[in-house]
């Protein structure tokens, strides 16, 4: 399950990308994104703990990219944010009795992981420079 | 999104496809799943509408596939289940005096679009009797 923090997470690294002069500050991209600047921050946490972004401090403070934007894929910011699968498994413990409830975990586990990769196999394709470009 | 709707569609049918004798019922359904006869019941009901499964009425009534095994891709019984993309957009408006805000839901949808079609090609791979013929 991807909520909207995958949208949020792009539309924050894209602004960074758009923005060369400098830092930007966590309540100038909830202006951006339309959400309140505590959602960005918690955003920025994750993404700075993965190297996407870094904080400068000082008087024109904030975060900016820490890497080129040419080197971030949309599967790196994927990554960077998302802690479930896009698939949710049936979270019911299986019913020993039955040989199909057995088996099931196992066969749902599989197409899980594999629309899983199929995704990112996409997202990996696409670079943050590609969308920063279009804007 | 997709919740665990799938994963249990994906286990009703498979069980129905090794239940060659006759039809089940939606509570025999619910043991194997481990889960509520009422959430059965719902998902048969979109299954149904989707031309995967038909009831037979009388004594030995319940629900059976209306194809054949070989006949259904994990595609099919996806479309029939989901009304939620697998990653969701900013659900916010866009912020009209940012350009950014502006662009990226068309750069977000073409991303969620793309996404989508890649699981969904995988899971046109996967036809049912693949599923039934491993347990």
């Amino acid at each position: 399950m991807v909520n909207q923090q995958f949208a949020f997470a792009v539309h924050t690294l894209t602004a960074l990308s758009v923005n060369k002069q400098g830092a930007m500050t966590s309540d100038q991209i909830a202006k951006s994104v339309n959400t309140n600047p505590v959602v960005i921050r918690r955003l920025l946490a994750k993404l700075s703990k993965n190297a996407l972004v870094e904080t400068q401090l000082g008087k024109n403070g904030g975060v900016k990219l820490k890497k080129k934007p040419q080197d971030i894929t949309l599967k790196d910011i994927y990554m960077a944010i998302n802690d479930k699968k896009l698939i949710s498994e049936n979270e019911n413990a299986a019913n020993k009795k039955c040989p199909i409830s057995c088996k099931m975990k196992t066969l749902m586990k599989d197409i899980i992981d594999n629309s899983e990769k199929a995704t990112l196999k996409y997202l990996s394709t696409i670079k943050l420079s590609e969308l920063s470009e279009q804007i």
